[in-house]
């Protein structure tokens, strides 16, 4: 048994056992992150975020060779222990977990470059948390119609991806919001062949105040279930909505999700368009564990 | 804002929030416990554990009066921030808190006893854990026919008192075990006035193996849906099964809940006949949080 020390956190209810790792000398079996994300036996998480110097893990060098200042890799995994790539509500409070560890600076208006499984994030400060740019975003072709539980009329859903797939439908009003039922996973006709996450969302009356998109959504992530926050779930739902309401909609959009606010962003780039995230990251509370 | 320092244990998955508070300055508000209990926003619990001094706390006046070796008093409150009474799980991570914190010690062979709003309960270190005295139990004269979801035949329960209410039902094999839909509350008829925790038994088979009866079981707390573990309920299926059991039944149980196994046992006090319950109790982590 070792004792290591942790912090736990959450970006909009979605939440993280935080590790300092520096030198990448601890690593954890998916048996050890499945016990410490366990919420009745061990520490409770939907995942483990370790920090590790990219320098010091494998999957690093890659972060190395797209940005040589990515010094900090975010190993991520899932609550079962398996490998995940990138989570936009993790690397904000993955970044604010290295500022308060002192291991990382943001200089001012500047950003750090954090290395993922998903390629290198730039993250800077937000007026709440921190902002991440998602990187490029596409539109698919794909139309499946979607069929919750509860929601009378099955409807056409919208494919975007971000860049993990979601298809986004739009429901009437807040009754039919609250009254789907996502214990259950919504059926996708046809089903694409990897799954997707499915969005739900409620257009605000007005959509726009003061120059920003307004909307509600629920979100069913595919092998989670329903979940509190859903980061690049909010951007998808932020793009559909925007296509949906045609020329002149908005760049900056604020979306609740049942765990808090989030901010979308889209600006352009030399290639096409990204998409970024913000929103608050909130450590709670730190202390040691035996593993 | 303040920082404490805390302990998360639990015992076979009924899990703890501990705080030490020796003199009882720290009365913390409901919407404090039930943020602190929140398994994404807090540390997580199924409830908040305080030790308080006997003499420092309003509550414990009735314990020191009850047997003035109660110096400790386990002040329990529910993850929503409500005043509980006594719980079997609790007491025993409650127990070994105290014996971690140097604040109590149990002296070879001997019992500690601790006050709780149900009464003094004296605990004593068992093979695996510790074994708390539940005080007399009773049997009811009502049967309620039991609906589960999914359990194909309703049937009539035994009611017992430990001394919160709970009603016991036997199913016939594993597969009527694992098909009960607990997400539904089982309806009784006729129902209780106060409601009641409802247990579903599945015999050993053997029944009986070196003298020690063995059950497993499931249990829908009320006011709580299906939980991993009910240290009184594991005394009521054992009092029911003891029952139907008949002349000859053994006095000695071992519990098999999901969240792991239970000792329960039956001994003849002066009164009439007290059960105890036994098992582990695991201190997990530490930390600091603020409140």
């Amino acid at each position: 048994m070792t004792t290591i020390p942790f912090t736990k956190g959450h970006g909009t209810g979605n939440d993280f056992v935080l590790i300092a790792d520096p030198d990448g000398e601890l690593d954890l079996t998916p048996a050890q992150i499945a016990a410490l994300c366990d919420r009745h036996f061990g520490i409770g998480a939907d995942g483990v975020l370790r920090a590790v110097r990219s320098a010091r893990i494998d999957a690093g060098a890659a972060a190395l060779a797209e940005d040589p200042d990515a010094e900090w890799f975010m190993d991520y995994r899932n609550a079962d222990g398996s490998i995940a790539e990138m989570c936009g509500n993790g690397i904000r409070v993955f970044t604010a977990f290295l500022l308060d560890e002192g291991l990382a600076e943001i200089p001012g208006g500047g950003t750090i470059a954090i290395g993922t499984r998903g390629g290198v994030r730039d993250v800077h400060r937000a007026s709440v948390g921190f902002s991440v740019d998602l990187g490029r975003w596409t539109l698919d072709s794909a139309e499946p119609l979607v069929h919750v539980k509860d929601v009378p009329v099955a409807r056409p859903g919208i494919s975007i991806s971000v860049p993990n797939p979601h298809v986004v439908i739009a429901v009437a009003d807040d009754d039919e919001l609250a009254a789907a039922d996502l214990t259950y996973i919504p059926q996708l006709d046809p089903a694409p062949a990897e799954g997707a996450n499915v969005e739900l969302v409620l257009p605000g009356d007005p959509l726009v105040q003061d120059g920003v998109g307004r909307i509600s959504m629920r979100v069913h992530e595919r092998g989670s279930g329903e979940t509190l926050s859903c980061g690049t779930g909010a951007a998808a739902a932020a793009l559909a909505t925007r296509h949906w309401a045609g020329a002149g909609a908005p760049n900056a959009w604020r979306v609740q999700v049942p765990g808090g606010t989030l901010g979308v962003r889209m600006f352009p780039v030399e290639e096409g368009e990204h998409v970024s995230l913000s929103g608050p990251a909130d450590l709670v509370f730190s202390g040691t564990v035996e593993i």
